[in-house]
């Protein structure tokens, strides 16, 4: 009858804890089920916030820091003689983020697709000079100017969507003045920066 | 006696069986006790993120690309006389993004709030006249031209605040000036961009 | 043998209810796994989104609002005498998100690093007039203007970074003109915006 006790206590223990264990196991597939839902809230919540991002302005979804794209020049010697349809050099670069400005060709080329701002001054002299802003082949806006005493000046600004490799720069707008075509230093200044990419 | 070894047998191998088991339970329990604390980190951080980006320029925390709004117009054809209080209607449309602008009317109008950019340039003639660049019913900013041989320029700028439906456009500011009030062509530009939503 | 039979039955179903619960233990170590790793997923899509809108332009990764960076001013009342090197305090505040610039003494101090645009506006009278924009104790750029008849017009922009504290501001550029240096009201505007934080 010894043995027997032991085993009716060893039977009904294992029972006992079995029966314990289950218990636990019910509370973790319960755990488990509410953890499940909560990732899925959680993934959900990812995908629509990478969804929103694609559609904002802030240069998401790029590589690197190519939606910081501004640059800020002017020239440092005045020319004396701007030959018809030739670009106008803004030498000194005083800003160039993105590095889509040359100092030497007077060119930026879009790195990448945006819909970029420009804006240009020139100060040239008391004979009519006319001076344009050009996207690839194409005016995108005029300047004119005539001063009354030494100087005259103007400018003009444009918004305008580039593709990769667009260019945009600043011409004398042919003949359509009176020569010699002055550009004052300083004075005259180019500048552009992109708003969103596309 | 046989039976009575199986019985013995059983109830031994459920006992270890059982604690086994358990064994793996409490392992499962620890493991879903660190899964919960990761599931709350990763919520934590993406509250963080959403209320980050909320207070950001970027424009998240819209539907659809409605930040990304943007135009640039400029005049076809120049006008000979602009009555007083006329808009002038930049009716070549070469950038319009969210198709806040109209061509036809000239009137820019906020698809929703936020903060905008106007620029406006115009080439008038050398008779004085005076230009508004105008927020629903007041001034924004005033420019001034008058040519020295046969035209004249100027332009301004301001940043402002609009709530949707707001409407900017450019108007001739009165009858402070000499008629007939003259605009030229392609020199004369609007443009206009969200800086960023409110 | 009553005693026994229960003992039998006790000693199997316990290992019955044994492999039963084992089983359940199982399926939820697979799910356990299934959900670490899911949960990992999930944090690595928040580190790389983390990462990839630090890259971005939209002034994530500040606290606040302080990305939101613009303001508007024009002169309220047209001023007869700018003495040489003093400040034009555009006191009419439009717009001032950010609360940068001071209608008070016309500078605008960067709250914080970041590129910044300026562009100014300036009527001044028939007589030569020079203003520069200023960053901290060195030119930005350089407006000039000289009327035909009453007033002449000019402006510039610029397009820099500034750090913490950095302060632009617009001067009457010495003496390089002809005294008085008159500047008219309401036409004479100074703006500025934040493009994208550094």
């Amino acid at each position: 009858m010894f043995s027997l006790n032991i085993i009716v206590s060893l039977a009904l223990f294992a029972h006992v804890s079995s029966a314990y264990i289950e218990d636990r196991v019910e509370t973790l597939e319960k755990e488990i089920s509410g953890l499940r839902s909560s990732l899925k809230d959680g993934q959900d919540r990812l995908d629509k916030l990478t969804t929103a991002l694609s559609a904002t302005k802030c240069g998401f979804d790029t590589t690197e820091n190519n939606c910081k794209i501004a640059f800020h020049a002017h020239l440092s010697t005045s020319i004396a003689n701007v030959e018809p349809w030739k670009s106008i050099v803004f030498d000194t670069v005083v800003t160039n983020h993105g590095n889509a400005y040359s100092g030497t060709t007077g060119i930026f080329t879009a790195p990448r697709p945006g819909v970029y701002a420009f804006y240009v001054h020139i100060l040239g002299s008391n004979r009519v000079m006319e001076v344009t802003l050009r996207k690839n082949d194409h005016n995108l806006v005029l300047l004119y100017s005539q001063g009354t005493g030494h100087y005259g000046s103007d400018d003009n600004m444009a918004v305008v969507d580039l593709a990769e490799g667009d260019r945009v720069c600043v011409l004398n707008h042919g003949d359509n003045g009176v020569a010699p075509y002055y550009v004052h230093k300083w004075f005259s200044t180019f500048t552009g920066y992109m708003l969103y990419p596309l």
